[in-house]
């Protein structure tokens, strides 16, 4: 299967890994810990009913795993889990750590403007400790 | 176990069902087919990923169950499902059909304000149509 990852994903932020056949992305925004766990799927399959059982399945186990690994690394007080996808239809999952203090809080992430580049080296921390945590 | 309700959820929806464990709330907002599938799980357990991997399964499960439901029976063009509790700490998972003509598209529903609340005729017939689907 020929998968290529939605040119507005790839834009806004760094590939981190691939688990379980799906791509693990950190939103370049250092506001919030920002993760987007993409599906490698056929296009057409843009909500997580649709997926075959199995599938289904290894998907959310590893949004389990990335969820794991936000609340233990970055230690925020919430996890905003969702599929939205209204504007970009390739299927992705917001995984986000929140906490009291953010820019956001306690609106959603999806509603706020507010944006702060990573430096590369915050990038290649956050990479490393992924790829250590995940094994990916 | 002695799970009760939060009263902000309960004020807010129509109690649907019961499904794996599960409270089904259809929200008090007949602008979009919008429901809450609510765990019963003890407190201070409020993210997905805290539950047991048995327990996870059943959960997602449901969350599966739901969508298959919200998708066939209202038709929308997406569905959005998200874990989010930053206000309302007792863990609920919103499932939502979204589509073109909606008031809030393409923003998200958490960000938007506006309401129409059902008729009991309305209700009783998503109650009827959801026991039929989801067997609760």
């Amino acid at each position: 299967m020929a998968f290529s990852l939605h040119p507005r994903l790839a834009a806004g932020g760094f590939e981190i890994g691939r688990i379980a056949g799906c791509r693990l992305l950190l939103k370049n925004n250092a506001l919030f810990p920002w993760f987007l766990l993409v599906p490698e799927v056929d296009d057409g399959i843009e909500d997580l009913h649709q997926l075959a059982p199995d599938r289904y399945a290894e998907v959310v186990a590893a949004i389990r795993q990335v969820s794991a690994f936000v609340s233990e690394h970055f230690r925020p007080e919430k996890l905003n889990v969702a599929c939205i996808g209204n504007q970009v239809r390739q299927m992705h999952i917001h995984i986000v750590g929140r906490s009291t203090g953010d820019p956001a809080w306690p609106g959603t992430v999806w509603a706020f403007d507010g944006k702060q580049s990573y430096t590369d080296e915050s990038v290649s921390r956050i990479k490393t400790a992924a790829g250590k945590w995940l094994d990916c």
